[in-house]
């Protein structure tokens, strides 16, 4: 059950870094939605290494095969295989990674774990496996967009200490996508752009934050208790690699705020309930209140840095290791999109579980 | 399934604040354990309200029954049902929020999703669903003490601004529970005690942050991808009631740092595979890395506060509310248990994942 | 997950024979229901040994009461805990069982997997765990009959040789109901109520098949692959206790036929799609075919059986072990309430997730 | 969901039976098992159509490529994507199917379900889908093997009113795999052959049963309740396109003896608990007892045949169909490895869950 995800609207990716590609079986998909890889490609694009002088230098076309699922243009209802190959293998770049452990990488984990591992390029613990989701997560914001009318964003706010004043409510696709950093503000944009090339070029590397945005959700989505909209929101954003936090609403701020000023007044606006504020972030007791969905998540540095670090190897000697090939100072960018396929993953789950129950 | 978390080590929790009473069935349980009721009260008396003066005057006393799958003091590997009773009905307090929803809380939200909602005292919504949590979380914690010498603990590290320097390696349950606040730095939880009263006395309330922390882990535990140890853990503290972040680690501070200083390197000590630095918090690609797991959890301040405020009815009409009753103008001290209950149950499961696959 | 049945209307028994009690927890019932005690404990009636000179003479009214997830009368959407007391507890007449392990029952292999068991009267192989499942079973039921239309009856066709012929498009719950052993053919009813007597005078017992039918199933409902409507019921049958086979539509004795003649012919009928024949059971590819779906499940003649046996006891010696105490020569009638309780949670499980992914 | 079977060792089918191709996804295997396509390609074949003149000419490889989850020759504990390809699509053979039902097929409740269907050679229901369970099936065969001793196998043991007798605690591989039909018994193999080619000269079909045995499953596996074993496997069988019966040990037979003569004797040999006589098939109370596990699954006569039929169209008007193109009189031969499959994904699945709870 490790890699599927979601209960009606499920997904199952598969794949290693090297091998023969990544994929996705997404089951439970409505029947007769139209359906090509040309709804598919556009996000797996955005999520691409080798986009930009900025991002990973990896050359795959990560061109999208439908395996199954489909028929004349439209979805059977039936699970819908993915597949993208691998084309970009270049074992030889990891030789060393063969015996060594990269630091705050998975390698020693995975090992401990199974007691082997696919040493080439991380294996199953390799971004490579977000291609899956994407591609999944394309589906579920077109079934969003058109069956619901759901709108799901994201963007960079946060690149280490830049951080970019983002108004949930308003921010549109083209002004994140106006740039190189998908950051909807222009200035700092260009200094996040600035910051980045310069960790290029000493070999490191930075974190920041992503802002992911739902809006149209109907009040109604979402479950009491374990599977409140919210905490499966926050399963979805740390299963991301280098995800390390979540804050929904107000989140870790709103712990300064007391409750008086906290509490969102409800009013009633053209005959409809609408808070007056929104630190709630769209959702209180783990349902959709109708208001915008909005969270933060955490990323730390990329750990793939081109320097010399301490590590151990498999014989348990204390050693180092360097790194080189490809260098991704800020995968942020990348992250964007596939913020965008975990959120619409949740809700499209939850939306069909609603109608199950109370529809 | 909404009320169901775990996979192997599997709870679903059941009742409202006023009916006949709450509880959990817990499947999965390892048989020939030892338990009865006196391993499960003590947790849920640190969960109680009514303990201090800070804290909920509602007057319960919580007593837990085990319905079934035990046998002469030893689980049998069947479902074991704990049941508490609900006592304090006091159905007359609640009778203003038949119509109207309060701010911030759940009544609006169930409204929308089910056309109907339990009235008197949060129904489903009550922090009283967390009683099976807690109790199912001390069997839990029992196994990981017993059968795998893990240790679980939670404090309070921050109240509103008040924060308390804690070591996740050092800190101990005694120093916890030597004050009413549960926080271990007692100088801290001096002004946090007299924050508390203040809010109290102002009809309002106060969040803050609970640092949660698992010892003696081995390194191996979690799922690669979507069943991530930290993706779990987010998804059990999101799923609190009043809780709205989670950090892992280094969280969204380690967004300030390069990636080349948040490495943390690995090095060998007694054979041991050991990290110099645990920016990781312990867990590195989902799973365990054999260090200490720590990690924060972000509460809102309490919604329930005594002071009139803007809210609309389930006529759709404007309206004022001013809350009465019972007022706890801080969760926190109460939820330490709540979040090592869930740590324990996530940790358990995912123990017995770990043995079904690779022991 | 072993105590749980279903994905969307998710049952979960708990309970041993001597204990606390029996109970359920149903997750994922639709909201605003009308539901009381008064709808379920019909069928606890019907399941409930002691009815006639017939059955097992334990006494207990077996009256149930529900703990949570209803409010003025309707369901509230969140889990209905439902609880059974035990009252009848005699572990006196089974002090013997202490350490043999009865012939054909689960006592060996309990003790096997667990390595403890509850020596009295079962425990959780008892039949009384069906009490949950026949109570959850009749809010499945209700919903089935209530929102969708649908049917769903049971009766006993065979005992031993005696052999009814039931045709699954007309029989009547009344002509069911009209008798003791449930078999709507009064003639054979009479000869099986003799030989049941009979093998009450002689401590021995009987076997026999139960017919199950549900009507009014509209089109559609089931899924490919897995969990075929066929595949979920069989589950569901030979979860029994005492279940030994499964037949749906033409069955074993379809093997017989050439795919000529037993291909159901389908025309048109007041502008509906039927079939000419129903040797399919009313369902084909796993999916309903809005045709009357029917099937046989064959229970073993009761292993508990008055008379001098060969065992062994935990001490891995050979012995002897002599049944006393309650004796139901024949469970055929008390199952028919369960079979139809199985039959309606799959079902109505089924018309959820159709509705979800289809609706 | 529907797409998945099992709940540790968990496997995901995709494909129809025109597109892409058919495949599986294995996710919980163990790691570090060997494991190359040389381990799945004997099981495909013996599932492939053309083994001989007795079985469905189509004319394909069925050549397994293993996409995901193994590194250099292990497995790597990810999951394990498996595809065959699909080469001999041959739509034009199915113009007539484009808007006629085949009677006793699945085009009519697919179409009533999803409102479209691939109506090339069956889409989704097609026998190709059971590739995927083939090839998984092997994998937990291997594992059955090598980590736990228990030999899995399968037989014809009816075709129509020919009937073999075997003994499920001799039958050998080697006998079954002697003939075209998979019957141990040459002299009833050779008429079964004689009836399928009279059948196929006819343009007619039959059906016919299927024994599958577990040898050396260990006391303890299996859960009560709803995973009984039996249970599991009555899924698991009747989820086979055209199984329409399912009976464990004594089966549907028991019902005409009484409990004395049909309860199993425990007895102790070489100081080991045995049964005198295995009425139960290997399982009581839903847990294995040591005892060989058998099971019969009953098939129906193939739905295709080469004669006019009646049945009704897309547009609701009566009609007739004539099959044409691939004959398979007899599935039963080819049926063996999938009842083998599917008897070691649901035995290997509960060694697992069994591990996880009590090892």
């Amino acid at each position: 059950m490790a890699n599927t995800f979601g209960h009606l609207f499920r997904i199952t990716t598969w794949g290693e870094s090297h091998g023969g590609g990544v994929g996705v079986v997404v089951d439970g998909c409505p029947p007769r939605l139209k359906l090509t890889a040309a709804d598919l490609q556009p996000d797996l694009d955005r999520r691409r290494p080798g986009q930009s002088p900025l991002v990973s230098p990896r050359k795959e076309a990560d061109t999208v095969r439908i395996l199954s699922g489909t028929f004349e243009g439209r979805t059977l209802g039936t699970p819908i295989c993915l597949w993208v190959k691998n084309e970009d293998a270049r074992p030889e770049a990891y030789a060393e990674m063969k015996t060594k452990f990269r630091p705050s990488h998975a390698d020693f984990t995975y090992f401990a774990k199974y007691g082997l591992r696919n040493w080439q390029g991380g294996g199953r613990a390799s971004a490579r496996e977000t291609i899956g989701r994407v591609a999944a997560g394309a589906i579920a914001k077109k079934i969003l967009r058109e069956r619901f009318g759901v709108e799901i964003l994201a963007c960079v706010q946060q690149i280490q200490r830049l951080v970019a004043g983002v108004d949930p409510e308003r921010v549109q696709m083209r002004a994140i996508e106006a740039n190189l950093v998908r950051c909807p503000d222009p200035v700092i944009a260009g200094k996040m752009i600035t910051l980045i090339e310069r960790m290029r070029a000493a070999g490191d590397s930075v974190g920041g934050v992503i802002l992911g945005v739902a809006r149209g959700v109907p009040a109604g989505w979402g479950e009491p208790v374990f599977d409140k909209l919210e905490a499966d929101l926050a399963k979805a954003m740390l299963s991301l690699p280098a995800a390390k936090g979540f804050e929904i609403g107000s989140g870790f701020a709103g712990t300064l705020m007391t409750g008086l000023r906290h509490n969102d007044p409800f009013r009633v606006r053209k005959g409809k309930v609408v808070t007056a504020s929104n630190h709630s972030g769209g959702i209180q007791g783990g349902i959709s209140n109708g208001q915008t969905i909005y969270f933060r998540v955490a990323f730390k540095p990329t750990a793939t840095v081109m320097r010399e670090q301490l590590t151990v190897d498999e014989s348990l000697r204390n050693t180092t290791l360097t790194g080189r090939g490809r260098h991704d100072p800020c995968v942020l960018p990348r992250a964007v999109p596939i913020v965008e396929a975990m959120t619409a993953l949740v809700l499209v789950d939850h939306a069909l579980r609603h109608k199950a129950q109370c529809g």
